[in-house]
């Protein structure tokens, strides 16, 4: 990572990357845990431009530009928009892009849809979802969550569970773990809702290991981390989606079985897929993970800005 | 009120807590009329959680902050979130708590949301409307207002006047007025909207001195504030509403006709039963009224930081 | 322009006004440009209240306050309001008003809606559009653009195309036009599509050189400007709109078969009526004309904040 570097996908990470931000999120964490400041983005503006709903990532974005003393401008919802009459958001993004923001960080339902963006715009560009093709700053933040609980990645043992086909966060993450060694990953699907092959071809060129199961049972002893993610509903039949509900669901007592129950993680929001009873475990580390995403971005936003 | 409590009812104020607030909010306004500005809450964070709709209290707190120097983040309206992909709100409170905002607003259909907010959340939590329970802000700038006016709030005689019973102003402001001496109240509504029991009960325990009335007119002359709200459509059957307008409709034609015309409150939005002709009266302070929630809301914002 | 003033129309602009606007536009961009900054708004609150979508207008507004240090406030999409609660706009600008914003721009769909907001408010008003009536910020912006292309504005030869009866840039850029010496202006449009009388009888007044026309090739070779606008649909009757819709339609082939290609700009956003193969045209300034909005915003701001 580099000043004015567009962060459109997670294969763009390098060892050395993720673990100068891990380091750099550190100290961040440090100073702000301590009640200090670092007000180096002062006169800075960060534009949030979310052709999706978010939650974390729109916010946290917020907060980490807010706290290193920038400002942030938001597109809004579309229907505040002239998308509203017809713009393209193209023709919306080059336009803003010309009032100097210093970071763009855009979310669109088109896979590719950020590397386009970075193509138009001057800024610097950070791809915060494009459709089911990748989130690479959520991969940042599960892999700074992992190393802050294991204190090292190398080696770790990981259950990717659930829509592994659309769900961004697999590719990500997948790819960022990539550059570790000796990593497992255990991709825990119905058939249906395997990583796509062009996923699963990159992996094998980075020859990590990985094997493609059912079934959470068949490896849920076997792992450090579980990564929960959504099934979604409007990607199958309904009597499928209510036929794969229950192997896919993630209660307290569905893990109270198991002798040796893995930290969970969940990029989140979750919906059935992870009940509410499992968060009194403390392998519940999905709001730990959510609050480490504050910290990563604004190691990534003081990377990118140079300051 | 100490530094990092949560306001969650107006039950927690004290005449004290009232009378300091007042004062700050004097002291405040004294500063801001004559150029001056405090910059005390440079570097801190309010969060705005409007899960329903909201001009007055959203833009005041936001206001307030910015002035004192401070940033605000919202987390903008429903379809924006990932409460559109189905999260429950809680999990999306617990999420931002973790992004350590200073103070989180939060108003939500549901009676009692803000106490389970300030449950789940580490920052404190101002309630700004739960449903039809309580909106104690709304109170401490409706004692402001009366305060400036009458320079005190001891023996004030008020009407107040619509939907009484799923009013939230009616009870923060109720409990708040109860702090002071020789207070005495009218409730005037059709029969179905008279005050809840349970506030009832707790205006009894706290020895207020009330009174249930179903036409304004048998009261007027005996107030010195009459606070009008909206009677709620959606509450009552449409040839119910129909009756009952006329009834609990102020005009400038309707006070003209008493010899003493009491201080005209509202909480606003107001929309058929406060005409706009009694604007010119100058016995209508709304507007003054909503002014005022700028000031309390900076005295609530400095006293809660500490700073 | 003076400190503390309302911008409702561009029959207020002089032609000094005109140019030390742009002059100062100028200067700012140097400094910007340049990596220097201007903190001259520090304190001051910009309140942006937009009852129709707006992306430019909107997001310059806000990313020029915040450039020159100030803060933004931003009313919200109307169902996050108390207009979802059937609160009239007037109550709602006037109680924002009451909480001190140094300057409030307003877009409503309502002709003569932002004269109404400017009675209302103590705070100046800016017109970010008042339906089909008048948009003098965009007026700016278009001159100043026409100014850095050509170095002057006397004697300027503009083709102003497309829905010329309800495009509120077309009356407030003939209007800021109509203070240089020597303008010719081509209204282009179909015969229903013509500039409303009252439009007209003031160009008149002012001794404005103007024809109508309706074919764009009729006059393309003799302008200086060709400035491109949405035929709205909503104003036709669908055949007439599909007629309509080849005729005013601008290419780069349509544009290629002329010997001269005037200078291309459009307020945006397009549709279809300029398609984004002219992008590559040396002569299509519309992106450079939305970034000049920035620093002319920039200049507007700081004059009327008297900073």
């Amino acid at each position: 990572m580099y000043v004015g570097a567009d962060v459109i996908s997670a294969l763009q990470f390098t060892r050395s990357d993720v673990e100068k931000l891990i380091a750099l999120a550190e100290e961040i964490r440090r100073v702000y845990e301590t009640g200090g400041r670092l007000d180096v983005a002062k006169g800075k503006v960060l534009f949030t431009a979310f052709f999706e709903p978010s939650t974390r990532t729109r916010l946290s974005f917020q907060f980490a530009m807010i706290k290193l003393g920038g400002a942030v401008v938001d597109l809004g919802p579309e229907e505040v928009t002239s998308m509203a009459k017809g713009e393209s958001p193209e023709d919306t993004l080059r336009t803003v892009d010309s009032y100097n923001p210093d970071i763009i960080v855009v979310r669109h339902r088109e896979p590719g849809f950020a590397a386009k963006a970075a193509e138009i715009c001057r800024a610097p560009v950070i791809n915060a979802g494009d459709g089911y093709n990748e989130h690479p700053t959520q991969a940042l933040l599960d892999v700074y969550t992992m190393w802050r609980i294991f204190k090292r990645l190398d080696g770790l043992v990981a259950g990717l569970m659930g829509d592994l086909k659309y769900g961004r966060t697999i590719s990500s993450l997948s790819y960022t773990l990539s550059n570790f060694r000796d990593i497992k990953l255990y991709f825990i699907s119905p058939r249906e809702l395997r990583p796509r092959e062009e996923v699963l071809k990159i992996l094998d060129q980075r020859r990590v290991h990985y094997e493609l199961v059912e079934r959470p049972e068949e490896v849920v002893e076997k792992l450090d981390v579980l990564y929960v993610t959504r099934l979604q509903k409007e990607r199958m039949s309904p009597e499928e989606y209510e036929r794969l509900k229950g192997s896919y669901t993630v209660t307290y007592d569905y893990l109270a079985r198991f002798k040796k129950i893995p930290v969970v993680l969940h990029p989140l929001p979750r919906v059935w897929e992870l009940s509410r009873d499992v968060d009194v475990l403390p392998q519940a580390q999905y709001f730990e993970q959510a609050k480490n995403g504050l910290y990563v971005r604004m190691a990534l936003i003081k990377t990118i800005l140079g300051v």
